[in-house]
């Protein structure tokens, strides 16, 4: 079941007196949610079954094979940028109205805001100041990326953070993808916008908190989900369409790998059991990813979150829009122990085991 | 000489048993040294003497009021963006290298890489793994931004990290400002490129390491020194010249306050008086910035980095660019109280008092 223990990578032990106090998540009515058949359309035109018979492509895989069926959209794959469309911004702020309002705290409670995207709609603004300033946090906030693993590097901070006195962190997430992502790619079936918003703060019980968290990238295959064109953005790489996100194969049996240490890891350095495990929560990319990391956690299906279906790949955010579905549904706790796990570009990966 | 305390941001103490290995700094041969009189040119053509002197604009006053005499571009502001330009990938790659070869460290030797940029050279890509990637870093990388003061959250960072296990932290900013600077604003004449890095190393040593840090934000400022236009790149604004920089003013007397604010709560924090500290550190904006810290500190010139007449404003990459002054030059040695200080973009601000 378990593989070979990797010895590259930073582990963390031990930041405790901490809990989740709230999450929440954005998928406001402005933008909308997208099924298969829309697609298919959008890529093959009004005649798809037709066209796609021809080219002998399955129109059942995407749901069978893939796992996607809907997911929200703030705008269709290769359509003009639009200003008045919703931002990562938007979600963001939206995502962290709603976990604040859980949490019973207000925006000035807030010791530390963390700002988490890929898909920034700002060059040199850092989105900490320019969604806190919106939400009135006054406190430090700081925008970090690396890939869709960031919501798990910006949780390794929130608890240290704590240890260093901060009483609540607020880490908020928000994706647009489909703003990057050229049609005529599978790209266009995976990708779905949203935000995700987790609150955690200080508590006094010293038998919660983070566990176990490792961390790690392998910056080879860098250009994997990375946009082909150059920043800032100029004419030359907008004429030639070159900023949409690029789709790298040559890393598939490293990120496959990356998948299977991550609970290997956490259950060693933990010393536990796959039965000890409340709830499996792994960033969600596809079916297949999802029955490997299953596979190699021992953990089953229905301890396992799963939403690739409802909202596909969210990117950052999606490890964070699965956390919460985790604790609004009950699955997970106060005081049961989570184990989240993120694979992504960069690459970026790692594992946490939270004692929620 | 000290301005009441603020209660707002948060405050970290005592992260000890951390040592500055080494640092770098990176102005590499392919970009140029530029002098005030190119840049009136570049504004006001071949004549400039003549077209300064009709609008009654004293070519003497950007180095005498400003401070600013030269500075390193890889781009003139204003001429249309091209490939072939140094990146600030390209800088935090640089200044990266001469900081591991100072500390005589390999890459496999870094724990963590934050990468410190708010004009990256991708959209969707990380700098944490991008460049640790080229550098040959096995171990978490990231990128973290919220504006000039940056840097200073990623050292508290690499502080709290080194509380967690890491043994070597490597910080790189990189900054190339010039390719968003409007060449008919006066940041034509504050902006320089630059790169500089940072090794943060555990140590056997409980006096050394971060001794204070307050770190905070004020997001009703996030306009200034943002990007008008919106990403992902997009035609519309690219059209209408949206990238550059906006300069904002409204915030001119909050800045000023932050500056003064930053030496009293670390002085007060940390117990000490201004002759206890071996060197004031700040991110070099302009003389005037300069002159209200030294003033607000009580710390004489002498001991103050000040380095705006040779490099400008650096952006995020200036105070690391003065810290590796301070360090290369002896005017700061092992065992000895610097305090770093930075009020930018964002706003966020923050000092550190550091026991090299």
């Amino acid at each position: 079941m378990m593989e070979a223990e990797t010895t590259t990578g930073l582990k963390i032990k031990k930041l405790m007196n901490a809990g989740i106090s709230s999450t929440g998540v954005a998928f406001p009515d402005k933008g909308r949610w997208v099924h298969n058949e829309e697609i298919h359309e959008l890529i093959h035109g009004k005649n798809w079954q037709q066209a796609m018979a021809l080219k002998g492509w399955d129109t059942g895989y995407v749901k069978d094979k893939l796992g996607y069926d809907k997911r929200y959209w703030t705008h269709a794959p290769g359509e003009p940028f639009d200003h008045s469309e919703l931002t990562s911004a938007d979600l963001m702020e939206i995502a962290s109205m709603q976990a604040l309002e859980r949490a019973k705290l207000s925006p000035s409670q807030i010791d530390l805001f963390i700002a988490v995207t890929v898909t920034s709609p700002k060059y040199t603004n850092s989105m900490g100041p320019y969604v806190g300033g919106r939400l009135g946090i006054k406190a430090p906030a700081i925008e970090i990326k690396t890939g869709c693993a960031s919501c798990l590097f910006a949780m390794v901070m929130a608890y240290q953070f704590i240890q260093s006195g901060a009483q609540h962190v607020l880490i908020a997430a928000g994706e647009t993808p489909t703003k990057v992502t050229n049609r005529k790619t599978n790209l266009a079936y995976s990708v779905g916008d949203g935000g995700a918003a987790v609150i955690i703060s200080k508590i006094d019980d010293k038998n919660r908190g983070l566990e176990v968290g490792w961390l790690n990238s392998e910056g080879s295959f860098s250009g994997m989900l990375g946009s082909g064109g150059s920043l800032p953005p100029n004419k030359i790489d907008v004429e030639a369409d070159a900023y949409y996100m690029e789709i790298g194969s040559d890393a598939d049996d490293f990120i496959s790998n990356a998948w299977r240490q991550i609970p290997a890891v956490l259950l060693k350095d933990g010393n536990y059991k796959p039965k000890d495990i409340t709830a499996l929560i792994p960033h969600q990319v596809n079916k297949k990813v999802m029955a490997n990391i299953r596979e190699a956690s021992g953990i089953p299906a229905e301890r396992t979150v799963d939403l690739i279906s409802e909202y596909g790949n969210c990117g950052s955010a999606s490890v964070l829009i699965a956390l919460d579905h985790a604790i609004t549904t009950g699955m997970v706790k106060e005081n049961d122990l989570a184990m989240l796990a993120v694979v992504g570009g960069g690459i970026s990966w790692g594992g946490l085991l939270v004692r929620v």
